[in-house]
């Protein structure tokens, strides 16, 4: 990914922008203030974790919504109209800057040109308005501020409000006047136990497979406690000392009831064990989810690489809800680093913009900054990378023009913290996390914080660029430049070719990890010569210490992708997500140790169920399979151009879908022929022919070797007749 | 006042702190996030405006407490003790950072050195607590934090919270475990009114003077609508289309009720009109007031001097609610300019430092700074200078500690606002206030505004030396001074011998008005030979606009004071309040005209009843006769010293106290004799007399002329016999 990839086709933009028009002048919907609904439904949906059924939320600063919002845009009327008001807090409404007296639950706006300001409080909720009338409703389209400053003076002069800074509102899916944003839940349905015995100290409910919701007891009867242990493993339900969540529920019911809990837990298992003489006849459960339409598609010759998709997809459903969360067991959270991984196989699965903007303005919440994101700096810098993204795939131009700001005082934050010697290292309060791994060092300025600094600056001066922010721009690509110098000044080691893991005291360690070698390798900061021998020096050297998360290992295996190492990738796949399907896995987890047996696996944080087995990091297959298999990638904003470079990787055949802002990429890919569907914009299909490829309706161009070339149009389908390579070899030789 | 008045004596601070520890120590109480609940109060409160029946929010940003607190404190403790755990919002509890499983409504501390953490989510209103122990007991010793940053990595290890600021939690008067922070409600009591007559459009009830609560209707009966016209005056509440205040009472009652309004408003006269059949037998009302004790009290030989006093009291009263008002039934807003008058006032009757400090910290709200306070530029300077005197009279410089950044931040926004000059200049979305004058040119950059600036730089120093940080002392001291000697340099103007009003483009304006020349008299900034010439030039001379509200009058009449021209100002006072009360007020107005005739007196802002007629910047008098006359004012913090300087201005005698914060200071004077009786610190009695004085237990010393000082210990009564001066005439020349 370069820079330029990202010139945004404007004719594109602009109509896409006239058809979001289209549809928002048709259909009204609850608007806010961008971001305060997210940060507000963020803090309720963090607040949800139980440790022991202890309240447990964050450890970082929660921001809060501005109470007081005033919303207002301009319209042009033909006619008079009568237009509803409907709004979540106390309000006013102004036409032409006149108030109306009174709570006015309708009006009517006369013929010609008119201002309608409607200005909203509610301390507790989001302050939201829904305007209903023919021609004017809310949508994006409204303009809001948290402080209006217009004033008169004592003549009767208006203030001057030119500096006051207005946006476009915010909103999502609350479509109907009665479907209020305060009200946000996400949908249920039924689930049933698949098996039910007795256990020890009650009665064990199996559900069948992880799942997440809220649990229905059937049928209960007398006085007494209902406790529900819950387990993503049998053992951990029933272990009622050590299990992580459970919930009470206190009976005096003298006939039989149902009843439903109100707090949702993740488990496959539920132990049930009463006190006093209370019965429950069984136990059902509401699964809730969040409903997002799979756009993304896998197929292959390999079951086993399709049970690993299928895995994937239903571990990341459980993890995408209101926001992209780490795992549904225990944080439940919006962590940064794990959201970034969602983003990514979001792209190649729902493509829902709205979970991922959703998530990146949770993460930031609000100035001032007093802290990395989540505490955590890498945390910080995933937050900028996962900017460059969602731009890239989804051309959204108008989301970075709305948060900038937020992203300079952020940017701001990480650069006041710089050492001596300008790195970023570690201070008082600051998480340097990179991964679980045993023994990592933290100490001194790791390169690995560098790197992902270094790309962030770069995200800045992208982003500077859209707002057409030139001075910001310049200033941001100069500091990315001169950081990159010094990261292969101060870090590359020419002994060990390899960067190294850190600087203690200005003095180069001797110590090396993967983490900054693999990320250069993507980002594509290493020449050839560097990149081919940090393949070997580090990413295939078994003496570098090994990574033992799904997290990391999802930039490992992108790293070997990137390097066309799809056939070992494959292997390490199946070994991997195939060494926990063989353990009985079903949804992948938070840590995975092949060297580990038996309980071994659920242990964490020093207790016993403190693993998650059901974490969202783990489905990186999704992005893996899309991106580097079926090869689809957008290379400028939107997918207004995109490459097409299918790899088997060893497989016989594969097929899927990529979806695109608009439309998806069909792809067919065997041995012998591809067949290809494209969407909008210009793709160029790249790939490997042992003979002379053959298409019909395609201009084939050899770019050497027996490598081939072919551009796409847009919404057309081509057929390619080829012969595909032998699978590769290159990463067995370790 | 100079700087250095405001060394505290450490052993009477440390002395202080003890004993409110004790205090605390035996008596829980509820606490949160310092400034947090005073925001959320003020959102609250500054939302009851109501402009002809329509919800009137301010302009300017709301901010919001933060939704998630830690709150915690170590204990060390000979037995076990349980406690009590009362909070508003979602909680966890530990002890010894171990978290105790559910929601304990009580827990056990055992014996030994512990820490307690309870960490409190609430989004609607502010996380507080309450904690009753024997010994465990919430008060502001504990510490709380935003931000805890307690994280736990894969190891086990706790992570370095070193960087997390705590502050020691705020509170105020729920001191029971069920008077709830969010419940907040004023004390009321029943008022009836003096006459009912019919009106024109229904009948007219007559409180007998202005007043402030909630309506209540007796004997409602029947379908229709009972509507309420408020007025201050006779013809506001009989004006149904100009009216500024009015409620709509909805009836369906078959037999007769008593209904009380919900929402509070200011009135003297309310006219009830009806629809349909309801008929009301009568109203009443529940007046609304803070119930906060008088302990300033002044009397004198002249009975309209002592009506004007009582007015002012009385007016004072009503403007004094959960926060320092502007006006009662207007505005009811929390304005900086306004509160900053009222802060002066209260040190001389209530001395309440409770509803100081809640008025600074609800103007100040929170970071980022997006706009000066209240939107305008003088205003924030006030609330500097409100935090220097603040210190001055009460000699809390806990609250110096807790809140200096949030003076720093606000000092910058101002700072990075100067033009190439270095001076304020109004920019956009700056509104440059001074006051309500015709014609008052708000252009370029403004002398006055640069003075307040002078001067709260001079608090910045002040206060950073407090809080020990001695390179912002140093940086703000050397701009003060840089500032001031550019005052001189830029507005003096020789031939007109005063500042001049204002620098446009670079240039200096022929314009002179009062503003910057009263204000450098107070602050001592004019040497001898100015003062003198200001007086002449500007103070006395009828060339320069008049000031027509109480709000500058407040300054003018304060530096004739501090120039001796107490007999001159004795005389406005009578002419300008006195003016009012012969007009029939019953509290005193926001602008008086004496020029203006009938209803002239009622209009502003181009409304017919625009016009406040009870504000609170018109109650000055309580300041100026307890400062100038009484003649007490602190010299250094906290009344730790401070001066006693009667001054009769022609009256004959006068009596009265003062409140410092251990003790009232009483005082009795006539041309003849003097009592005193004084309070903790030590206090410098300075007088003139045609005599040599007399007085049995303390020594006077000639200062040269007829000039004599006497100093006097704590707690002690002194009678000094003596010979006043006749009164002075100067100020009469002009």
């Amino acid at each position: 990914m370069k820079n330029n990839m990202l010139k945004a086709c404007p004719l594109l933009i602009t109509l896409f922008v006239f058809c979001q028009d289209l549809l928002a002048q048709s259909r009204p919907t609850w608007i806010w203030y961008p971001g305060d609904f997210e940060i507000w439904l963020s803090n309720n949906m963090q607040n949800r974790r139980t440790e022991r059924n202890t309240f447990y939320p964050v450890f970082w600063k929660y921001d809060s919504h501005y109470p007081l919002i005033d919303f207002h845009k301009d319209f042009d009327l033909t006619t008079a109209e009568a237009v509803k008001i409907y709004t979540e807090g106390a309000y006013n409404v102004k036409i032409d800057g006149r108030a109306i007296e009174g709570v006015p639950q309708q009006i009517t706006v006369p013929a010609g040109h008119h201002r309608i300001n409607i200005k909203v409080f509610n301390q507790a909720n989001v302050p939201a308005v829904y305007v209903e009338g023919k021609t004017i409703v809310s949508d994006s389209s409204w303009l809001v501020t948290f402080e209006d400053k217009e004033w008169i003076d004592e003549t009767g002069k208006a203030s001057d409000v030119s500096a006051t800074k207005w946006l476009n509102a915010g909103s999502w899916n609350f479509h109907h006047s009665q479907t209020l944003p305060s009200a946000c839940k996400l949908p249920v349905r039924p689930q049933y136990a698949v098996s039910t015995n007795k256990s020890n100290s009650g009665t064990l409910v199996d559900f069948g497979k992880e799942t997440f919701g809220f649990i229905r007891l059937h049928g209960v009867q007398g006085t007494g406690n209902v406790t529900l242990y819950y387990g993503e493993s049998k053992e951990e339900a029933l272990h009622a000392k050590s299990a992580e969540t459970y919930d009470v529920f206190s009976s005096r019911q003298s006939s039989k009831t149902d009843s439903l809990l109100p707090s949702s837990k993740a488990f496959r298992y539920v132990n049930i064990v009463t006190s006093g003489d209370v019965k429950v006849d069984s136990i059902s459960m509401l699964y809730e989810y969040a409903g997002l339409k799979e756009r993304g598609q896998f197929r292959c010759s390999d079951e086993e690489v399709n049970r690993i998709y299928d895995i994937s997809k239903y571990t990341f459903e459980l993890n995408t809800r209101e926001f992209f969360i780490d795992g549904i067991k225990r944080d439940r959270w919006v962590w940064s680093g794990d959201a970034y991984q969602s983003y990514l196989m979001n792209y190649y699965l729902y493509f829902d913009n709205a979970t991922v903007s959703r998530t990146i303005l949770a993460l930031r919440g609000k100035d001032p900054v007093t802290s990395h994101i989540n505490t955590i700096m890498d945390y910080t810098f995933y937050w900028f990378l996962s900017i460059y993204d969602y731009y890239l795939y989804t051309g959204d131009q108008s989301f970075i023009k709305q948060f900038y700001p937020r992203m300079q005082t952020m940017m701001e934050y990480c650069l006041g913290r710089r050492n001596k010697e300008g790195l970023m290292q570690g201070l008082s309060g600051d998480w340097v996390f990179i991964d679980w791994a045993d023994g990592l060092s933290k100490k001194g300025a790791v390169s690995f914080e560098q790197l992902l600094l270094c790309r962030s600056l770069e995200t800045m001066g992208l982003c500077a660029d859209l707002v057409g922010d030139k001075s910001d721009a310049a200033k941001y690509n100069q500091y990315a430049a001169t950081l990159k110098k010094q990261l292969f000044e101060l870090y590359w080691n020419q002994q060990q070719q390899a960067l190294v893991h850190s600087r203690v005291d200005g003095q180069q360690t001797a110590n090396v990890t993967r983490y900054a070698n693999m990320f250069a390798i993507f980002y594509d900061y290493f020449n050839a010569a560097q990149k081919n021998a940090v393949k070997q020096s580090v990413l295939l050297n078994d003496s570098i210490q090994k990574i033992t998360t799904p997290y990391m290992r999802f930039y490992e295996l992108e790293a070997l992708c990137a390097m066309g190492e799809q056939d070992y990738v494959l292997k390490e796949m199946k070994d991997y997500w195939g060494g926990m399907l063989k353990l009985g896995a079903t949804s992948f987890w938070e840590v995975y140790n092949p060297a580990e047996t038996g309980v071994q696996h659920y242990a964490m944080y020093g207790r016993a169920f403190g693993r998650s087995l059901c974490h969202a990091w783990g489905a990186s297959p999704l992005y893996l399979l899309g991106k580097y298999y079926l090869g689809v990638k957008p290379t400028s904003a939107g997918y207004n151009t995109y490459t097409v470079q299918p790899a088997l990787g060893g497989l016989q055949w594969m097929e899927g879908k990529v979806p695109t802002p608009n439309g998806d990429i069909v792809l067919y890919c065997s041995t012998k022929e591809m067949k290809i569907t494209t969407a909008a914009g210009t793709g160029l299909l790249r790939f490997r022919s042992k003979i002379k490829p053959v298409c019909k309706t395609g201009t084939l161009v050899n770019k050497g070797e027996d490598w081939y070339e072919m551009a796409m149009r847009a919404a057309t389908s081509y057929v390619v007749n080829y012969q595909a390579p032998k699978p590769e070899t290159h990463a067995k030789t370790r």
